[in-house]
């Protein structure tokens, strides 16, 4: 280790024991180990030194963005040396009049949305995790969040990359135009690969317009099948459509509970959509209520609350989001992250119930999510450590059966590698693993995440 | 040739001169060379069969979808075996709760976008070409077309695909959900690299509610600058905008006059834009009629026309698509797709303008494109044979030195593969040519296109 030090000893480093406790685990609460070292680099080249010093003495190192993930792929295995990228946290050009930006991989989420914001641009990419993830681990982990419904994942965000490979080469891919068809997009061996094939290091993405205004409501609705038809008609009527967030009875009066609110409606019903558009000010209220009042008066909608301020749709959105805060009394709890294709969702949800009640009757499941992108978001708790593995497996068995993803937004991880299988074919593991070969072919860069 | 023909015998095929002649070109105007034998695979399995074919007797053999392209790269080479996907043409299902269809590969663009529209979905994907390309085509291609602005290219309009692979491995990775971050997207390796990974055999691709209305109008603006504002202006305002087409004062009157239609503004003015929006009915003329009069009165807007009658937008379009008429007069010529940063287009323009004017004062340049996504059209002519080669590396080289990009919608194919380095970098194109090499090993599948 100090040959190792020395080729780097200009880098920022950390090797205090108190201090490494910071860079020991994610927010998976998959189990934490020390690492050896955590290197800082402040720039692309110190980022391939660091590379090239771990290969020239073989030691396995980790790649650490906010620490927010939710897969334990930035968890380090004991004596690995970690990189991470906090110092790597300037924002280089936001361009105006083109709407794109280039930053560096350790830049806080929303250190960036407020940049731009200051500029009369608008990055959508959000989620609750903003003011501690970076860029770069939002693209490792290609980051869903709220808005996706209408802007896309991060991947869609995306225009270009720098990258620097496990042989310490810098992969230059900063590119700055919408299309760009000139052969193999190379961008997308990285984005959503968990550090696999590479680190980081710069990004380019798109910029939108800032919304001059945003508008919520909350429907209740008497079945799935009414939901879909909903989305159908409201995607059709809004362009403004921000975000589908669905929650199923339980989820919502369990939320409200924990949150301390009141529950919104005074009748009970199965189920109820948080809606969210976002655009120019003019008329986009006047657009979303009317939509509703002819789905009310249609009968499709039970029953609507249009907030009348700030407040009162922060506080929809408050149950919408209390789902860490329902997991604190669930313990131990799984939290599932799926897509299920919107015309199986029913039968999937009803399935799943039936098999978890049969078998662990103790327990409560707790169905929501963002719907409009066939993405579900399962709680189910209280159970015992030793029923955690097998709740997993039989989720993910019938997420397969209806040709779901085991992971919408979160993925694969360390946590998630022993069930890869139930979402991707033996064909597809063996070819994303020869791909891993070819690239990073020491194998030392992120071990043991996503694929062998 | 005949050992290999009888290890086909159950797969349409054709070997007859005359008819083969069919199959010696697409639409780019490449030297055509006759195939030696066309299989017309009506399945994956017989796909798979033909490769394997190709393996065992070390055929070089070329892939078919519509014959539509503009870089070459369907243009078999002097004896090669071709594989068209025309039969297979069937849409298996149309999924209309969640929005999403499986089709065939060799499914005619203009076939899907009627059969969703039949069930009340609409696919966005629309190019002058859709009365031939194939599905297939557009995916390898990741063709563009005069949506991308709201809907992408067709790499967001793909959920999953069936490939098979170039040593006859079928590649199930039909998701169908919109969010699946199990690790790296592999679908991504064949999206836009033109057949030189696998040959797609089948797609899910995302639908979109069918909107209830379209209006166009056309503008008029006194510098490029003043477009870039009302760009984001009109982005700002209305996320129903679909098109925004700009057309520079030389290109208007060129096209309008070998369209036969009377310029359509009676002042002349530098620039252009035509704008389109497309969504629910209820507001959305009023809308747009709203926006544009807005910019006028603050003076961003030199004229605009908003069409009275359908046939009046019909007429404005074609004045926008008669680049083909236009082209007519021009031979030879060389019409090129680049993407440029907005930020950097007007002063390109300029130097572009100027080098060529000074190099070639005999050719017209006549500029144009989708600007809301940076895509540039030059078309330059007439030019004589000799003229072409250098003209082509000008431009490109500028486009270089602009951070642009070569083709943003029509590929590399054949005939931009000289000119790739002037948009990826060495690294780039050694990564490009490794996963070749991984995955197409033999080099036997759509050699000689795109990289090595
Ligand atoms: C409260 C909360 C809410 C959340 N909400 C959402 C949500 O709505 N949607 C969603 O998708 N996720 C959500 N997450 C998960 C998490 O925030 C995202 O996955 C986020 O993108 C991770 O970013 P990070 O910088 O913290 O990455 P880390 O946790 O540090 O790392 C994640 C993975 O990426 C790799 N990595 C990090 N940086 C780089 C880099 N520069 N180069 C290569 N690899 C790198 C790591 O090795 C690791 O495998 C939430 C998490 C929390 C705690
Ligand atoms: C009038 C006209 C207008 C056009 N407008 C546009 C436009 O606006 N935007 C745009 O982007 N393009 C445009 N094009 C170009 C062209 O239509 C597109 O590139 C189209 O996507 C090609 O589809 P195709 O089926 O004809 O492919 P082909 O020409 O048959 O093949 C194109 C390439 O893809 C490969 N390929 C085809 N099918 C498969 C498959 N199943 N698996 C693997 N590889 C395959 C071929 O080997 C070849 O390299 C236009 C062309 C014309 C003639």
């Amino acid at each position: 280790m100090n040959a190792f030090i020395s080729q780097l000893s200009f880098i920022s480093s950390i090797t205090d024991i108190d201090q490494l406790q910071k860079y020991t685990s994610d927010s998976s609460g998959f189990t934490s180990a020390l690492p050896a070292i955590v290197l800082r680099p402040a720039s692309t080249e110190e980022v391939a030194a660091c590379i090239k010093a771990c290969v020239a003495h073989q030691k396995n190192y980790t790649i650490q963005g906010g620490l927010t993930g939710l897969a334990g792929g930035a968890c380090p295995d004991e004596g690995d040396v970690v990189i991470s990228l906090e110092r790597m946290n300037q924002i280089e050009e936001i361009d105006t009049v083109g709407g794109t930006a280039i930053v560096q991989a350790g830049v806080v989420l929303e250190q960036l949305q407020q940049a731009v914001l200051e500029q009369g641009w608008y990055f959508p990419l959000d989620l609750g995790a903003r003011g501690s993830c970076q860029i770069g681990g939002n693209i490792a982990t290609n980051a869903g969040g709220n808005k996706v419904f209408r802007y896309g994942t991060t991947r869609e965000l995306v225009l270009g990359l720098e990258v620097v490979l496990p042989d310490g080469t810098v992969l230059n891919m900063l590119n700055r135009v919408i299309k760009n068809n000139t052969g193999l997009d190379l961008k997308h061996l990285f984005i959503g690969t968990e550090g696999r094939y590479g680190v980081i290091t710069r990004a380019c993405v798109r910029l939108f317009p800032k919304p001059a205004a945003v508008y919520s409501a909350l429907a209740a609705l008497k079945s799935f099948a009414d939901v879909t038809v909903l989305l159908k008609e409201a995607r059709a009527s809004m362009a403004e459509l921000s975000s589908f967030e669905v929650m199923w009875d339980n989820y919502l009066k369990t939320a409200a509970q924990v949150a301390n609110k009141a529950i919104p409606f005074d009748g009970q019903y199965p189920i109820y959509v948080l809606l969210e558009a976002e655009g120019a000010a003019e008329g986009l209220d006047t657009k979303l209520t009317t939509f509703l009042e002819q789905q009310l008066e249609s009968g499709l909608l039970q029953d609507v609350i249009i907030p009348q301020s700030e407040e009162q749709a922060k506080g929809l959105w408050h149950i919408r989001d209390a789902s860490g805060e329902t997991l604190r009394i669930m313990k131990h709890f799984v939290a599932f992250d799926i897509g299920i294709p919107l015309k199986h969702m029913q039968e999937f949800i009803e399935k799943t119930e039936q098999a978890l009640q049969a078998k662990y009757p103790h327990a409560m499941n707790l169905f929501f999510g963002h719907l409009g992108d066939g993405n579900l978001h399962l709680l189910t708790g209280k159970l015992t450590e030793e029923e955690l593995l097998p709740v997993e497996d039989l989720v993910y068995q019938l997420t397969a059966l209806y040709g779901g993803s085991i992971t919408a937004e979160h993925g694969i991880g360390r946590i998630k590698k022993p069930f890869l299988h139930y979402s991707r074919s033996p064909e597809q593991i063996k070819l994303m693993q020869k791909i891993r070969e070819l690239i990073n072919s020491d194998n030392l860069l992120n071990k043991a995440r996503v694929v062998e």
